[in-house]
């Protein structure tokens, strides 16, 4: 393999062969291929793409370019991922669901970055829980709880992580081939058996389109099951935010309402939908989703699953453990029926007032938020709170700003639905 | 200028502003933009194009990326570029001829690379030439004889080095946009009021079609005169090699012949009308040139030219003085008509014997080379003797191989016109 016609191949367009675009990926893990022969490639790959057998094999070598986790022994390891969203706390719910109904979710996560959240940004507002651990560890709460969250690990598919830097100082992060290898590979490492994909779509999301949601749905459904897994995506609306609730703390007390049975129903709508996918992947009962959130069990698991990784299982009885900032509200200027709530805008807002990051490894606030009173559909009289800002005195007007401008009214509404379609 | 905006803005077809294209490219060259930046903005431009304005911006910070020469100061400054060929002294030919006929000749040259030869390699077959020299030397050596070639100073338009060396690593040399402009900038920085470009087209040049050609030369022409410079580009035919001297030493002997006015006849007329060109935009007669070479004037000046830069003058009388291998012929098989000789082959034979380089920096036999003793269009009988090699030993078995490739035989044959069209 010489990289400079290797690069030349992709640029006029040309297939490359299996055993190339390995030894010139790899032989970039190890540093014998530099960086900027990897950014001309990249460039090339972006504009010329890459097929259907290329994607898999550039996802298999970052999934096998390090530590793969063999979850083969636990019962139904299923895994899920979402493509990110605002307000998005699914994870928090179809977890303690699926581990309630006899499978293993054992899942990485990532941290939160521009104006979506990260699930373990999310949890760290449980006082004492901590994402980090060790390989031994995880795989003992996977099988004793049934239900383990970890920070990604950088030892799982470290060419991904690589690779992805380096797309972003390149311009080449928005390529479907590329986004969906850089998931898959690290759910491939991850080794659960079957995957469950929310894909979002719309203002909130990275896909603003239907057609672009469905085409990385789709690239990454033929990734898993090329792969030998079992996969199977949703696309769901991201027009506004999922649930009322986005920051962080405020959103593990949304989520611990749902698994009390206390709604709202979009996030348990989607929770329980993706929660039967996965069972039907691994050939169980969909039902159990529900018998499992209705009776309880899956509150448990949740309180369980909390304790076991350090945090404070009392709160899921007790919101006072968790953070909070002050509360400001939000006043309706007009009156109207509320016809669009921008899931982005509410993101700025909250990433203004700190509860998000701008650039990677910025510390985050986790008490302050957004609590959405008003959702797409509901009316609103003039002088009501549309919003409840959580804030601790900064970027206070930015956010409010922010509100207003994702608050739009009308005379009617017609809100999407929220599951838009099923792929795979 | 956000360089992953800039990257972004190119991969999406867009075009730049010129200050934009200024600080990323002067960012590059302070080390403030990293490589892997610029190869992923190369691969952009490759794949989706530079316009003219932007072409145009782009040799503009190379050419002034460094020292700049000055030569406004001299009668008549001209230069001459060729985008390199095969047995292509027109150089040493045109040179003389400008220089004799009232204009100075001040030319920066490269070294052979690949089937190619490169001048500077050519004059360093004369015992004591030396192309390196100071500024003051260069400026002294063009006002004194009027004729001064040196070797590419790395002082002139650094930019475009370091951007060359790139573009080799990575795949993006093959781009009419930026092969032109880094062309035209080390024409720009060098000074000259009138350019004149001799385009070769066909086998042995790196423009394998007159579309391209003829791509090229436009596009070298628009930014020549955008950047207020007098050009005019010739596409002269490079199927066969030019002349009947392939080598260092021996094609030296053959521009001294045409000097002499003993011919060879389609290199005397592609350096006669180049000559012409350069004329004619300087304002002078044209007819000058002819005069110049038919009076001698011409090789006087090349002897002084010579001398100027330590080289032994005598050569032009004695050419025994000149490196020379040993002498082997290539015999015909057949009788026929040679209807075409591949200048390409007959540049990888000259490579095979030593004469140049397959990577930068290799040292080269300036005794060795290809003496073609028929051309398109001479008719050959069995056993006669189609070419001479001049060898020390080395890879003849290659370069025998080469040459009988090179030669195709027919009943009749019809050579192209030499110089097929002109641009500007």
């Amino acid at each position: 393999m010489n990289p400079v016609l290797f690069i030349r191949e992709k640029r006029e367009g040309g297939k490359h062969r299996e055993e190339d675009l390995k030894a010139f990926l790899l032989g970039y893990l190890k540093d014998e291929v530099p960086d900027y022969q990897v950014a001309a490639w990249l460039m090339a790959a972006f504009l010329r793409g890459l097929d259907r057998e290329e994607t898999l094999w550039l996802t298999e070598t970052m999934a096998y370019s390090g530590k793969v986790l063999d979850l083969s022994g636990l019962p139904h390891p299923v895994d899920k991922h979402s493509s990110g969203g605002v307000g998005d706390k699914v994870s928090l719910v179809v977890g303690p669901i699926l581990a309630a109904s006899g499978c293993t979710f054992a899942k990485m996560s990532g941290r939160g970055l521009a104006h979506t959240g990260g699930t373990i940004d999310k949890l760290e507002s449980v006082p004492g829980w901590r994402g980090e651990m060790t390989e031994a560890e995880f795989l003992e709460r996977a099988r004793r709880v049934g239900l383990v969250i970890a920070a990604q690990s950088p030892d799982l598919a470290p060419l991904d992580g690589k690779l992805y830097a380096l797309r972003d100082v390149t311009a080449t992060v928005e390529s479907i081939p590329l986004i969906a290898s850089s998931i898959m590979s690290k759910k491939l490492a991850a080794g659960a058996r079957s995957i469950v994909l929310d894909v979002k779509v719309g203002k909130g999301a990275f896909m603003k389109t239907l057609e672009e949601a469905r085409l990385l749905a789709r690239t990454m459904v033929e990734i898993g099951q090329g792969a030998g897994r079992r996969v199977k995506a949703l696309l769901t609306s991201m027009e506004a935010p999922l649930g009322r609730a986005v920051g962080n703390a405020i959103e593990v007390r949304e989520a611990i309402l749902a698994l009390r049975g206390e709604g709202p129903e979009d996030l348990v709508g989607v929770a329980l939908r993706l929660a039967e996918e996965a069972l039907r992947l691994e050939g169980l009962d969909p039902s159990l989703a529900r018998k499992a959130l209705e009776s309880g069990a899956a509150l448990e698991k949740f309180a369980a699953f909390l304790k076991a990784q350090g945090g404070d299982p009392r709160v899921v009885e007790d919101f006072s453990l968790l953070p909070l900032g002050e509360e400001l509200p939000l006043l309706c200027q007009e009156a109207g029926v509320v016809r669009e709530v921008d899931a982005y805008r509410v993101g700025l807002a909250v990433l203004a007032l700190g509860g998000g990051r701008r650039k990677k490894g910025e510390a985050i606030d986790h008490g302050v938020g957004v609590y959405l009173l008003k959702k797409p559909g509901d009316r609103v009289a003039k002088g009501e709170a549309l919003a409840l800002l959580y804030h601790r005195g900064r970027g206070v007007e930015e956010a409010l700003d922010h509100l207003r401008q994702a608050f739009v009214l009308g005379e009617t509404a017609s809100p999407l639905p929220l599951v838009l379609e099923a792929v795979g």
